[in-house]
């Protein structure tokens, strides 16, 4: 086995097909770490006295998240960290991570919030999709979930009192999303998948990315290399065909051509600057009904819950 | 087997997935000329009086291109239609096409130029490839063609004194590009890959691609109908394999779910005012070694032939 091209003295266990370099568990470790500081730096996620809120899953890339901004943070003694997890409600899978992601806190002693669907919204995720099949409504459990999980995790974070809110986004889910908003045409979204995400109201947290630079495979490497316990069942509600028919062709695109996916985001990071110029500038209001901002006099969040008569 | 979904008369013999519309032989022939119709207007492609010019290579898609054009035409007795064969100089390949190219013209009455890349550089491409490959210099076969036949047809077409020159891209062919020049990071060629392009150079013939909105399957199975003679021998040069592997998921991913090659070209479509709005605004100036327009002080065709020292 060959020697790690940057200590040049322990065993390589990870090879790096798009920088070619060779790393053992050591420096590959670092190298994640040091990949997050740049990224955070790069775009300016962090001031040095902001309370953090990180955003919990259980999973592999929110708990490898935590585990390193919290290493990050000790150096900022003026920040504060934070993690929420919010149970969806989803039968045989949410406890498992809940248990996990209470753990991993206790373990790094950082202040832990949970809040539910049942909670915020008064069904969980389960009611939801049967009320959903009985109505012969359309969406997908996914779609009803990604609406209610980003609004609970912003209040949650609001009334945490955080600056930002950071998600454990990696490069593939972000590549994917950008293949994805181009296959459904729906470039506004396309304009605000960014790194930092500010939006125009105080009642949203500023929403950032700091894994958006690190292919999964890293994210999971790092994962089991620092033996985070994490949750491995995935979700019940599978991810829609058509994300899983792109992960699957970046990933065959990835194994030819190293180093594709870094290219797809850097060209949506220069496509951004214009679209962002001539994207309509729109008020952000507050709903009429729950008060949370929104850009119609309804919010999403309302309207489909008001759609399944459970609002 | 079911009636054509417009004619109620006639048996059909094709089902578009993307409009559920089941159609006979000759209610497709016409929603295909229908369809370059349309495009033709939309993007104001020609005036009642243009010199029009057409990249004949022999296959199904710029024969499809011809035929259409010169039905469309009829109607503008003020226009005139030429075409135009580039022999790139390919071996067992550029033969059978010109005969095709050829007979083609012949039979539609249209006035048939063509030129070859030794005519115009003084080497075949496989001189070219060959010398390149003891030079042992990185390009692909496709990357010498794509230049210099770009080059070929529009000094062609310039001496011919047309208006336009009509290329005979597909939709196939365009959200390949697409995604391929994303996976390149080339927001440039993105922002360039349009219907109509005007360079801003009067030596520069103003391009249009009239069969853009029509998927590759579609011109074959009208090349098919309408017996038109086309070359189905592949270039011995073949594409490259990251396009391949792109038209493969897109075609998987367009059976699964049809219309999603639409929905990529009208998303690009969406971005690309806010892409040029904000690209730089190149000036564009004439080679100093062969006087044709370029951003550079030398073209990139100049540049190519002085690497391999055949200037």
């Amino acid at each position: 086995m060959a020697l790690c091209t940057l200590c040049e003295r322990r065993e390589a266990i990870f090879l790096r097909p798009y920088s070619g370099e060779r790393l053992c568990a050591r420096c590959f470790s670092k190298s994640i770490e040091r990949k997050v500081r740049a990224t955070i730096s790069r775009y300016e996620m962090f001031e040095i006295d902001d309370k953090i809120m990180v955003a919990v899953s259980g999973g592999k890339d929110s708990l490898t998240l935590l585990h390193i901004l919290e290493k990050i943070e000790r150096e900022f003694p003026e920040s504060e960290l934070g993690a929420v997890t919010i149970d969806e409600g989803i039968r045989g899978y949410r406890d498992e991570a809940m248990k996990l992601a209470v753990k991993n806190c206790r373990k790094l002693n950082i202040e832990h919030v949970t809040s539910s669907f049942k909670d915020i919204y008064g069904y969980k995720l389960d009611e939801i999709v049967d009320i959903a099949r009985d109505k012969g409504k359309g969406l997908t459990p996914c779609s009803y979930c990604g609406v209610l999980r980003r609004r609970a995790l912003n209040i949650v974070a609001r009334e945490w009192g955080a600056d930002k809110l950071a998600t454990a986004h990696n490069l593939d889910d972000e590549t994917q999303t950008i293949i994805l908003n181009i296959l459904h045409g729906d470039v506004v979204k396309l304009a605000k998948l960014k790194p930092v995400l500010t939006e125009p109201h105080p009642k949203f947290v500023q929403r950032v990315k700091p894994l958006c630079e690190v292919p999964e495979r890293e994210t999971t490497l790092y994962a089991y290399l620092k033996r985070i316990e994490f949750q491995t069942t995935p979700c019940p509600y599978a991810r829609t065909a058509l994300r899983n028919d792109i992960r699957n062709m970046l990933n065959r695109i990835e194994e030819k051509h190293p180093g594709t996916k870094f290219t797809i985001y850097r060209s949506i990071e220069k496509i951004r600057p214009a679209l962002e110029a001539t994207a309509k500038k729109v008020r952000i209001k507050e709903c009429k009904l729950c008060g949370e901002p929104t850009i119609g006099d309804i919010c999403k969040v309302c309207e489909m819950l008001q759609e399944l008569s459970i609002l």
